[in-house]
Formats: C-alpha cells, structure tokens, sequence
C-alpha cells in the first residue's frame, strides 16, 4: 500500500475515535531508532516500507487507546507489532551480535504506580516487551539478565523462537560489514549502528506509559547491555510529569539518566514537555557526544521528540490532531 | 582487635592526614549494608567483626585519600576490601542464588567525566568492582551482564576464582533457610535478606566518586539484577552534585531512581544534601515501601547517611572530623 494511501486511511480512523467520553486527551507516540541514515540509502521504496510499519504500529495502539485501553496496553501493543517487523532493530528484526545470536533489552513502566518491569540480553524470546511486561506484573522484580530471564521465559509459557525466526539475510550483512570494519579500524570503532524501537502514551484516565525494547547495536559483545532495559535512562513513566523512550547511543542516555532528567527538570524545576526534552536531547546528551532522541508524553497529553541525530523514525498523534509520520528534521 | 583499641588507632591516623595542601576538604563514607538487623542476632563479638571490618575498609580509603589519591581510587580501595571480607554480602561474602550460584553485580561511577562503568550477573570474579572499573576506562560501554561479562573478564587477564573461594556454611545455611521458608510461604515471599557494600569519596581535588558492590538476594532466581549495578538507581555520582551509593530492596531503588533522584533535588531544587537524601531515603522511598538507605558526599565535602531500616553498616570520616562508625540509628 503506498504510505500516503494508507495516511489518509488512518487519519479517517483517528478523527473517528478522537473524542473520549470525558474529553480526556488522548495521546500516542513512537519511534523505530535514531541515528544516521542516510538519505541516499533511503530510496522511496525503502522510505515507504518504514513509514508503512511506523503507521501501522501507531494504528494498532490508537485503536488500543480508542477503544479505551491502558496506556500500557497501547505501548505494548505498538512495541510488540514493531517487534513482529523486521525492518526495526527488535524482537524478530534484532541485529546480529558478534557470536551471530540476538540479545535483546526492554522495559515498560506504567506511570499510574511507578511499577516496571525489563529484561536484558535474551535470546529467543519473540516479544520481549511482554516479557518484560510479565517481570513487572508477575514478579517482585524489576530486571531480569540473560539465561536466568529465558528459563523466567519459559517457566511463563513464553514460546521460544528458534534461531531462524530472527534471521535476515539484511542483518546478517549488517554483521559481516561491521567485522569487516573492525578489521581495519582496529584503533577506533566510531561506526555507529544502532536502532531501538518505543512508545509512549497518554490514556483517558490519564495515566502513562512507556516501552521501549531493542537488539542492540550490531557485533555487540561481551553482554553489553544499553539503555533500553535501564529505567531512568532509556524508559520512564510517571503520572505526576511524563512518559519517556529514548533511542540513540544507549551509553550516553545511562551516564545522563536521560529519561528521568527529563522528568526531574519537569518536577523540580518547573519546566514544560518541550523544554525539558530541549535541554536532555539538545544540551546535555548533544555537549557529551550523545547521538539519539526521544519520544515523550505529559500529563496533559503534549507530545514531544525531539533528537540530536541525522533522523529519527517516528510517529504520533494526539485527540483531534492528525496523524504525523517523519525521519528527518523536515 | 577490639574495636575501640582500633578506632583509636585510626583516630590518629586520620587526623595526621586531615589537612591537604590546597585545604581542600576530603570526605569518606561508606556503607556494608542496611535491613532488618536484629540486635538479638548482633553479639558484641559479630558487632565487633562488623565494626572491624567498616574500619578496615574506611582506613584504605583514607589512606589512599590522604596520600592525594582520586575519589575513584579510594571507592574502588574500600569496596575491593569489603568484597574480600567473607563478612559483606559482596565478592567473596556473597550470598547464595537458588541455583546455589554467586552471581554478583557491581557499579563505579567517576563524577569528574561522568564515566561510569557496571557489570551484571557475574560468577567467579573475586573483585567485581574491579572489573566494573575496567569496563568503565578500556570499553566504550557501561554495563555488561553474565557470561558476556566473564568472557570480556578472562580476555582481560581477571583471575577466575572457583566456587570454593565464595563458599561459606553461614551463607549456605541462609539458602538453606530462605528455601525452607519459600516452601512453607507460598502467598507471601516477604523475606528481606539483603546486603550491599559501598562507598562515596571527595578528594583534593574536589573530586566526586561513587563505588557500590553486591551478591545480591539469598535465593535470587531468573538473573535477577538489583539497583548496584544501575548508573542511577544504586550509584551516582557527579562532581556539580554528590556522589551516592544505595543499599536496599533494590527494586524500588530502580523505580524512584534514587540515586539520581538525590542529585536532581540539589541541582534543579536547591536542597542541600541532607535534605536531598532525607526526600528521597524518608519520604518517596518509605512511602512506597522501599527499604534500604544511602551513603551521599557533596561538592563540598558534606556527608550524609540516611536510612530508614532498623539499621544500616556504615562508617565515614572527613578532613578535622573524627571516625564515625554506626550500625543502628543511635
């Protein structure tokens, strides 16, 4: 389906479902990575298969919350089909680690009670927001790490994919280009790889949330872990201030505790949405080094995503406003 | 030793070496963790071993603070003691998981640069705060978790110490313990055995470090991580604001974000450090139920340790002041 076909389908839907008994604003956002893509690898086909899944993931959560869902259920739902799609860095899509297997991170938190849940570093695992969704409800615990979090997994009756399930010739290449790379950059590994995928909404009761889950960055190694799974760095949610899913170089978002700071300059020092997110993603990550972006939701349903890199893949929509889809700056 | 007879000792040495040159004010405090600590259970010799291994440990800081060595230095000094106290529950005193395992997890974190550094689930290292400390300064990441982190340990010429070097029938006992009473509590798991170690230093050069070490929960299953190893929620530090290391139910130390949540009160609020970590420690984690507490230091040198369990094993000192060692709140 050409994306401007399936746009204008869309936003009929949206206009329907707008409205909420209590005139709640409703609000949604995602995003599908950050960083530098270049444009003339992005030809229209390419470009239209990646606004094709950001929309129909933004449609699957807005008729979640339309139908009068939880903001938790409306992130889960979008990450979970971003997940099932393997043009984004998550679930079946995951980039290749430098062993060839997937490793992949996420967390939800709800922001009615501050209550989260997160896996890092699992294999086989086909929707790792819901797992991580069950650590959180399930569980008194928040994070959960690598073979210990698979046999959780499996105790759940969560199915285990199989190695094949998370194959792409694409990826794969993806891997052979980065080994080939460190081969010959053996004093500096600046090749920057990398892809998250994330939500944030605003339900009629106004509680918020936020999931973010991703593979990581290509030929990874030794179990790193990136901000995805870290609350407070990559995912936040709290009713009082916001909901937040970043996406960019996850070491950068750690050190700043991105996604809480934003929180913290909205509680404590009186800022908006937009400026706190101005001052994490523009000032403080920008002065580190610290390629990436967010998507954020407030209490009253304002959306931001504001990002530092070449693009971003994204996606939103509030009560009444039409369907956005953007990459780049324009 | 008996304790009074070294605290004397120490005394002295602490006040030959108060004074820097620049007249910069040094500052030490640590923590070997907090919970539910029955007197009963504490004879005055148990009292005493603690008390001697609090002092042990803050002594190697200082010493190391005193001879003009960096915060970083003496955080990581005094942790790597406590790890090799069969005492703490950290690196060789560390609990059992329910796999009868020692997975431990480890955070250091440089408030000059913002560089930090965590390992996650790791078995056979004697001195994980170590290796937090080598992810932080020879990788481009923060945080890598179970056996990915063991292989980057072996390539980094760690020792890989055998099971026997962790065991101890006290620590044994207490799985021992924790499963019989798993078995006969199925509704409701609300055993709270948890331990920590760290430490929080300000050196001559204003300086600002944070180091905090763990074996986490007796019993623990599916790699659960806890707060330790989490830039934010269990270690902070940043040279404008403190430096933090928590100890607690690590879970709603992840949640609150509490480490940070410290610094973000005196940064973007204006509260000073006792009321940042009195906020945090007495009224956002009490009200939720998270017990634990905290030791913080300052930009200036200030000290404070909160608590709001029945006790938490804790020492400091700062240039001109005396000793202090404490475990209950008189």
């Amino acid at each position: 389906m050409h994306p401007l076909t399936c746009a204008a389908n869309f936003h009929i839907l949206s206009s329907m479902n707008s409205t909420t008994r209590d005139g709640a604003k409703l609000a949604l956002a995602l995003h599908g990575g950050a960083g530098t893509i270049p444009r003339a690898q992005l030809n229209a086909e390419r470009e239209g298969a990646y606004r094709d899944g950001l929309q129909q993931a933004l449609r699957r959560g807005w008729q979640a919350l339309s139908d009068g869902g939880t903001a938790l259920d409306a992130v889960e739902e979008v990450v979970r089909e971003m997940e099932d799609n393997p043009l984004f860095n998550a679930g079946r899509g995951s980039v290749f680690t430098h062993n060839e297997k997937h490793e992949m991170d996420a967390a939800i938190m709800s922001g009615k009670d501050l209550q989260a849940g997160a896996v890092a570093a699992v294999s086989g695992i086909k929707n790792p927001i819901t797992l991580a969704r069950r650590v959180m409800e399930q569980t008194p615990h928040v994070l959960m790490c690598g073979s210990g979090a698979e046999e959780f997994a499996r105790e759940a009756g969560f199915e285990i994919a199989p190695p094949e399930y998370f194959f792409s010739e694409f990826r794969y290449e993806q891997l052979m280009e980065a080994r080939r790379e460190d081969e010959v950059r053996l004093d500096h590994s600046s090749v920057k790889k990398f892809g998250t995928v994330g939500a944030v909404a605003r339900d009629a009761r106004g509680h918020l949330a936020a999931a973010t889950s991703t593979g990581g960055m290509t030929n990874k190694r030794y179990g790193r872990v990136g901000d995805t799974a870290i609350i407070g760095a990559g995912t936040y949610a709290d009713d009082k201030t916001c909901a937040i899913s970043c996406t960019g170089v996850g070491e950068f978002f750690i050190r700043t505790v991105a996604a809480y700071d934003v929180a913290c300059l909205m509680k404590y020092k009186g800022l908006t949405l937009d400026e706190a997110c101005e001052q994490v993603v523009n000032v403080t990550l920008r002065e580190m080094g610290g390629e990436g972006g967010l998507v954020a939701v407030d209490h009253a349903g304002n959306v931001s995503l504001p990002f530092n890199s070449e693009g971003m893949y994204r996606a939103w929509i509030t009560s009444g406003s039409e369907v956005q889809i953007a990459i780049y700056h324009d």
